[in-house]
């Protein structure tokens, strides 16, 4: 059983794996508390970008000796395989470290086993310690290895009415300078940015992220089949992030773009087809940005993980609504959500939710 | 200045007060807390119905000859005027109450002058207490007075991406039994609950207060231009409360049914029309359940002031949208309103807002 000062040094791992989100794909974010033999906290460390050492490594490194006896808390199973950094697993033990306590247990079958390394060189193991709580923290990167595709939080702004602009087009501005910049947030902690090519010819976005201190830039992604969409000048081909366009195997690459050509779908690319593309390159977590009509595509997909919505206080009763095209046609067939979070974002509502039932039982 | 006793006896005061909500109209909900000479409370009251003893007389009675040299702490201006119960400003004088503090001033001009014969009598009389917080317990009837016509509640239930049913026209159940249950509160509290003929002809609601202990019914009120949509059996012209179906003026009424002629406008009925119709059989405060086209209609009239909304978290992306034909045209019409909270409600959300301008400025 894990003891009161274990409990509260998990915490804090688990806020500072926190720090690591949108950096460290396509690893996890980890964090890692070292406890002495006293129980007093004596390192610290987070998995800071991939490439660079495990949460663990560092925690170890302020520790030095004082490691010798104590405890490890991890939000992940220590590692056990030789990959750019060394086995976590092996760097515990030659620490002198006596007990490892995880939180979530490493599903990943090429990392996994760092439990039983630990325990073959008698280190007392034990996993589940705030594994909720560490699973929620991780849950882009447990998502994209348990399905082998990335995580996708749909990211929707709209009036109480579920419209996102007027009749007549008009929609600067629905949601509030706060809720703006909460969407750099969210594209901060993100890998890729994605948008339709209805998005991309009506405003023109630029996809970055702005006013995110220390903020890795995400890939920006057009879904635009005819490679019509993105013109040269396009905001999305300045140097401020990379970009990607998806286009159909029979379209022409805009010159000098990073182009990828997919299978045609209903509605346009195959969603999975991108999907796979982009785990590919290492994306764990998608933010997709709209519109409409690409959103709908992903919902019949299957391939809505997380849905943040903005809410305006506002009423429009005409103009374009938020979601179209899911494949949905009778109440049984609706996307049934659980909410997980309801906060006001100055005059707005942000509402976060996940699907009740996971994408297998989809 | 009000004392930390005469505070916490106004609070006392607003929660009375809200308990005769829905079965005091057309008169306002009021509470009356007195102190004695020490500032104890020896008595409490609230208006309970229409006809009965003011709020004043309730508490005088409880406090007997303790409410001499004592505080009377109203949430709203006693009245001065003899109307079926006698002015109790001078109850309140006759009492030998010494101070009274009142929350609003009635904006009523037939009721006011309550505290000028308060004033005349020796009596000390200040304003304001909590007056914030009574005005809001008091909005339904408040807004009646001010704008002579009801105070109207839009109440819908949709899901998160703003869909009353899916592509296909079910819709049972988009919210939970909580949700529906928190309704028959809402019209518990209304004096009347509104629905067009589309929702007439596709629900056949009932439309009656179920499941609240000593509610009183509401006036069941359908707008029904033609005359087409109740017909005979209709769940509404049952005898759970009273209805009133309003048609055009060339329209025939169903025999046997309380029914007003109207004049037309866009969309079917006027509006102010009805309201107009409303007021004058002493309804202040409406429940507006939709549909879609005729909470248009209100919305294009000016004539919602407060919105109910229970949100689903699910998503649907085709069915009809919760709101339509507002008469807005471009984002800086839209109707802007401030969110005045935001609760869980079993699975789903439940989010109140008023509008940010008066209707007045509208
Ligand atoms: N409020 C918000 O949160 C928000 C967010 C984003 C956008 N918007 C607004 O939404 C509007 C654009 O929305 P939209 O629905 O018209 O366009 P969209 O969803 O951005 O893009 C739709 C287009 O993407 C392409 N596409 C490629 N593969 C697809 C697939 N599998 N399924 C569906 N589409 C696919 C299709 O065109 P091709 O096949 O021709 O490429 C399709 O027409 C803009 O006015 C924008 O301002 C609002
Ligand atoms: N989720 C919810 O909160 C909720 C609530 C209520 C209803 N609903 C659903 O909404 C659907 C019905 O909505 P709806 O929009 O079709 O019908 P509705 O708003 O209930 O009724 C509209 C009809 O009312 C009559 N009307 C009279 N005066 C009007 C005016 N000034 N403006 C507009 N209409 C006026 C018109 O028909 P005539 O002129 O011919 O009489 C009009 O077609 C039903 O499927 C129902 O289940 C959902």
């Amino acid at each position: 059983m894990a003891t009161e000062a274990e409990a509260a040094a998990m915490r804090q791992a688990v806020a500072l794996a926190a720090r690591g989100l949108g950096s460290t794909s396509p690893n996890p974010v980890v964090g890692c508390v070292i406890l002495d033999a006293s129980g007093a906290v004596v390192g610290e460390g987070f998995h800071q970008r991939a490439g660079g050492p495990h949460a663990e490594i560092h925690a170890l490194r302020a520790a030095g000796e004082r490691a010798a006896g104590g405890t490890a808390l991890v939000t992940l199973e220590p590692c056990a395989h030789t990959g750019r950094t060394g086995p976590c697993a092996q760097a515990l033990v030659d620490a002198g470290v006596r007990r490892v306590v995880h939180a979530v247990t490493d599903p990943n079958p090429r990392a996994a086993g760092g439990g039983a390394t630990l325990r073959a060189a008698g280190v007392d193991v034990e996993a589940g310690l705030l594994a909720e709580e560490a699973e929620a923290g991780n849950a882009v990167w447990l998502t994209s290895v348990r399905l082998g595709r990335p995580h996708v939080t749909w990211k929707y702004a709209a009036t109480l009415d579920g419209r996102t602009a007027a009749a007549d087009g008009t929609s600067r501005w629905i949601t509030s300078a706060e809720a703006r910049a909460d969407v750099h947030r969210l594209r901060a902690a993100a890998d890729a940015v994605v948008v339709g090519s209805g998005t991309a010819r009506a405003d023109d976005p630029h996809l970055a992220v702005r006013g995110v201190e220390g903020a890795v830039q995400p890939l920006r992604v057009v879904v635009d089949t005819e490679a019509t969409a993105v013109r040269p000048g396009a905001r999305v081909l300045d140097g401020a992030a990379p970009t990607l366009i998806a286009v159909s195997e029979d379209a022409t690459a805009l010159p000098g773009t990073d182009t990828v050509h997919l299978p045609r779908a209903e509605g346009g690319l195959s969603v999975p087809a991108l999907l796979d593309v982009l785990h590919g390159r290492g994306v764990r977590g998608v933010l997709l940005e709209g519109g409409a009509a690409l959103a709908g595509a992903f919902v019949a997909a299957g391939a809505v993980d997380r849905v943040v919505g903005y809410l305006a206080p506002a009423l429009l009763g005409a103009g374009p609504a938020v979601l179209t095209g899911g494949g949905i046609s009778t109440i049984t067939e609706a996307l049934r959500l659980d909410v997980t979070g309801c906060e006001r974002l100055g005059p707005d509502l942000r509402i976060t939710a996940v699907p009740s039932t996971s994408p297998k039982e989809r």
